[in-house]
């Protein structure tokens, strides 16, 4: 099918793709499990692709550069936290880069396209060393998981737990060992163990087993929950140490419930957070560059796009489904 | 009834009490409402007295100070938090004041008597300037509001709310206030105003009526619950701004729950905090001080402990019971 970008203002950036990630976002969204679509909807928000144009005020990016588009493409850029860079959270709702209400009243349409249009300042630098065919999930999947180790101090002399080893939770794995924490999986079997440890993870287990959580009890000081199906909250909030973090990434439908006493006992907290601003965006693509991350992707071709549906479905990915753009149309 | 006191070892402090407060926890504890208690079972851990003697190898502490002691008595002294003067998170357990497991085999017994023995490194010292018949409240709800407040850097610039204006959020009011920040109260009715407003509350709101939810949308940097009936504690997370955190200090004995989107879509977190360790204490004895903080008391004889306990149960205390200890025996 066609869909239509709008013509060049002076501050966008139109850009031929060359490939775009398969985010499980994309799946809830077209099966309409967020609530309402209005169809036609084109997903997509790991977006890699050349400048073909730019409008008359654009400085930062020229044509031929090779350029990234994640989940946001507007907002405000006048709020507190829109001066901070946290374009994720502006105060007055950012715009996303599919299924959004655009300022001119049409929906925006994502990555799974052969060329779009996006304001200038939120467009990514792709540092050279990064390989075209397998950056696009840095521009969800890393900035959500690089964003809360920024956020929340991991580093050298912390623990951090990455619950699911994923398409988000693989790249974690990666970020957090390369700012140097002590970094573990918890992951439903051991299936994934040999890669986990090759990523660079230091422990992994499996959270069928439950000795894990009496073994793991207060050791974490941050854990990275990437499984948006409902879990025992309780129990990872028991595996963190005084002062530690969970931080929820993916939106579970049911609600949060944990117990209060475990939370006070050790100044536990359970946090939310987003993907990552731009500042963060651009950081994790030149702190993946710097480190050598590139992340984990099987590249497929358009009319694949179901069957890759199906298998993140079913967990059968390592780790991510890049779509080759050449494919489209 | 008659208690024993142990014999004063070298790091002992004997201390004759002259006042101490009656904490809700006092009231949960006698009832076994948090589980079996051995009786009988003396309560209080808001403690005020004179040092009669002290033992060979005290050197902090002389007779005649006048000082206080709070809700820990004991801890390991050696791990990552004692040593950081945070016993309330010791790893290897602390020893509460009252129902706690002495190292000799025996459950501790609280302040509602004439005389305890405490290790030194957990008697604290009263400054000059707080009077002795209203400070006890300092020692476990002063402590329990001024810790999370530090930690959670509630200060000039941040907008601080306290759900509920009892024993613990008048406090938390003064402290906040003190402390620079901007106070505000929600309490269930406006029954309580002008006594917030006088101690320093900016805005006071009652959560009865749904328009607060409504008009402090994302609004606070920090809310500190003191309420332990259980809330809807999604309403209270979508009062806080970017970057907040709802604090429970008072243990619900239902679950928390909250909706996930809520805390992911400003980065909110909801976290628990204890009462505050030795560091904390001495500081918010000092800060209080230092700021012409007193709690507001009503003075009792011992025989009115049982009429107390039912005005504490009926919020029909303004805001501290605190018994002469001269009274008892």
């Amino acid at each position: 099918m066609t869909i239509e970008r709008r013509t060049l203002g002076p501050h966008d950036v139109l850009i031929d793709i060359d490939y775009a990630g398969i985010c499980h976002s994309d799946i809830h969204t077209v099966r309409g499990d967020w609530g309402l679509v209005t169809y036609p909807q084109v997903v997509g928000h790991e977006i890699v692709g050349h400048v073909r144009e730019v409008g008359s005020a654009v400085t930062t990016h020229k044509v031929g550069d090779r350029v990234g588009v994640g989940c946001e493409s507007g907002s405000c850029g006048e709020c507190e936290q829109c001066l901070k860079g946290e374009e994720v959270y502006c105060l007055k709702g950012n715009l996303q880069t599919y299924n959004g209400l655009d300022a001119d009243g049409t929906i925006t349409q994502g990555g799974y396209s052969m060329a779009i249009v996006v304001n200038d300042h939120f467009v990514l630098k792709i540092p050279e060393s990064l390989p075209s065919e397998k950056v696009a999930p840095l521009l969800c999947a890393g900035v959500t998981l690089y964003a809360p180790m920024k956020h929340w101090n991991a580093g050298l002399g912390t623990k951090v737990a990455i619950v699911g080893m994923g398409g988000l939770g693989h790249v974690g794995v990666k970020i957090a060992h390369a700012l140097g924490a002590q970094v573990t999986v918890l992951s439903r079997t051991l299936a994934k163990k040999d890669d986990g440890l090759k990523m660079g993870a230091d422990h992994y287990y499996a959270t069928e087993d439950p000795d894990t959580f009496e073994k793991l009890a207060s050791e974490f000081d941050l854990i990275l929950n990437t499984v948006s199906a409902g879990l025992d909250y309780s129990k990872y909030v028991n595996l963190l140490a005084v002062d530690g973090t969970l931080v929820i990434l993916g939106a579970p439908t049911e609600r949060v419930s944990v117990d209060a006493g475990a939370l006070i006992g050790h100044r536990r907290s359970i946090a939310g957070s987003g993907n990552g601003g731009i500042v963060d965006t651009q950081e994790v693509l030149n702190f993946c560059a710097e480190h050598g991350i590139v992340p984990e992707t099987e590249l497929i071709s358009a009319d694949y796009i179901n069957q890759a549906y199906e298998r993140v479905l079913a967990s059968d990915v390592r780790y991510r489904f890049v779509i080759d753009a050449k494919t489209i149309a």
